[in-house]
């Protein structure tokens, strides 16, 4: 039986492995063989990153592992989860090695980090696509969701939006961000950080939760419609970042961007993956240590959306300066 | 915030599911929530079919949804495992109903069979492709490894094999075969039957099972390998399928088929999702109820597969006479 090029792209997912004790068959044979702590639910997660649809060719191999991981770690941060284990499958045009040495990199400079093992997967021939599953645990009932916002509720976001839609928005461009503050525009786009232990520390602080894949209004929208409330976002109170104002400055003196359009971006650009969440006015006192920002409130007008500045100005946003990679739905 | 036509999707996928009572929340948060039961591994397996390696134009949208869910289901049955969650992730070019109805009906129909809810995936546009991810319980200590085979066991193949392979060939060469039979053979490949339940039954008689997706002697090759044993099959004890027989008796007459090119379909073609498995000859009475069939011996010739037939003369197989769609490695 001839060893075909794709027996050989084991190797690089299989050598190098964290070593978790409750894994008790990992990567080799027909299914991974796993031990689920007693008392916790398991929280399972998957995410596809296709090739020209989630990702161009300015991705690199490196980036492409990093992102898979991260997109899948932040839907199990969004919950609350602790992550422990992920599958792969990854549909490649050809077994080449430099590229499977990077993605291979990246793709476990993340997952370890968080103590996360590689437990199995397939590779086949065909249209490069990355689909990951992550498996995380939460104790039972402690679950994070987007059902639990309740009018009156505070809302939050853990961190500035924007930096991987302004990234995206000048690479497709072909717009030059100004040093060194681009550095940290792409690489919230590129190696974007997954808030995993921030989730596990909204667990019985936070009555809803959701990971800021496809831009705030977006996904603020999933909360109000599982949760059945409305809500208002303070435009003056989003999250600061001193690398976003520090390109977005230049680019609005020279015309290539709007104010509107500097806004549009924080509020509808995808892929910083920080999280949304809502909060009862009691927990501030136990938020205030979390780095977390208050963004807004949650009210009664169902599926009613507002932006507002700090003079009570209505703002009405449109995604005009931005083209978002993504058409996808999770189930 | 615009619903997309991909949102549209989740519809297809929501409404009709299994209600199992270890799920806590299926599709529709940021990851499903499980409850696995206490004292039992679980098995995780994953396989994606892509359009043009794993499947072409003949294959309906139904026949694809019953398929993804058989191969993943497939994988848990070579582990003894009983089947419960699934995810998907569907990789489409556009949202088209009528594809998406007779794709879910497939996936369904089979998932329904063996109680298995689907609990969350995703849906992106890209290139059509589908990853399905199979989880399932298995008594802790009792699962079946490819790494058990004993020099002096018995080797097993659970029902006829080549069929699906034939269809294929038949196929690829727009040869017809002849009804009655010729649907059987098609049946095969189309709608493959993972042979869950038998799996569950091999627990404690089976020293190392694998599930045939690759062919007989690459698969076989695998249990050798992992167990650091050789086989020895007996040609003449190979399944008999009057199906089989029925559609290659004309094809031999004619000279399109030879009886090396029958029996290469036997032993190398995949996609028949039957078991390979080794046992004691203490099991032969336990075994004798399972409609199980001997087919050989292991040996201590590690690596090492020989092809017998019944006067003792060796085979040596090619697959000249066949060609497979799959370039894909299990991690």
């Amino acid at each position: 039986v001839a060893i075909s090029e794709f027996d050989l792209i084991r190797d690089y997912f299989s050598t190098r492995q964290q070593d978790r004790a409750d894994v008790s068959l990992g990567i080799g044979d027909d299914a991974a063989l796993l031990q689920p702590p007693p008392g916790m639910a398991l929280a399972v997660s998957t995410d596809t990153l296709v090739d020209g649809v989630h990702f161009d060719r300015h991705c690199t191999p490196y980036d492409l592992g990093w992102k898979a991981a991260a997109v899948n770690l932040s839907d199990l941060a969004a919950c609350g989860a602790e992550p422990a284990w992920v599958t792969l499958s990854l549909t490649l045009p050809e077994a080449d090695d430099a590229w499977l040495s990077a993605f291979s990199d990246g793709l476990f400079a993340l997952l370890s980090c968080h103590d996360v093992q590689l437990v199995g997967g397939d590779t086949c021939r065909g249209p490069l696509a990355v689909t990951l599953q992550a498996h995380g645990f939460i104790p039972a009932g402690q679950a994070l969701l987007r059902s639990g916002a309740r009018p009156g509720d505070d809302l939050y976001a853990s961190g500035p939006l924007g930096l991987a839609g302004l990234a995206l928005w000048s690479r497709q461009r072909g717009i030059e961000l100004e040093q060194p503050s681009a550095s940290a525009v792409f690489q919230a786009l590129d190696r974007p950080e997954p808030r995993v232990e921030l989730g596990q520390r909204l667990r019985g602080l936070a009555t809803s939760t959701i990971d800021i894949s496809d831009g705030l209004l977006a996904d603020l929208g999933h909360i109000c419609s599982a949760s059945g409330v409305g809500a208002v976002i303070d435009t003056d109170s989003l999250p600061p970042s001193a690398a976003f104002s520090a390109c977005t400055r230049p680019l609005i003196d020279n015309g290539s961007l709007s104010t509107g359009d500097m806004l549009a971006l924080q509020l509808t650009a995808g892929d910083d993956y920080q999280l949304c969440f809502t909060a009862p006015a009691a927990a501030r006192e136990s938020l205030a240590d979390l780095g977390v920002q208050r963004i807004g409130r949650i009210d009664d007008r169902r599926g009613d959306i507002r932006c507002v500045d700090g003079q009570g100005r209505a703002h009405s946003v449109t995604t005009a300066g931005y083209d978002h990679f993504a058409s996808q739905t999770d189930l």
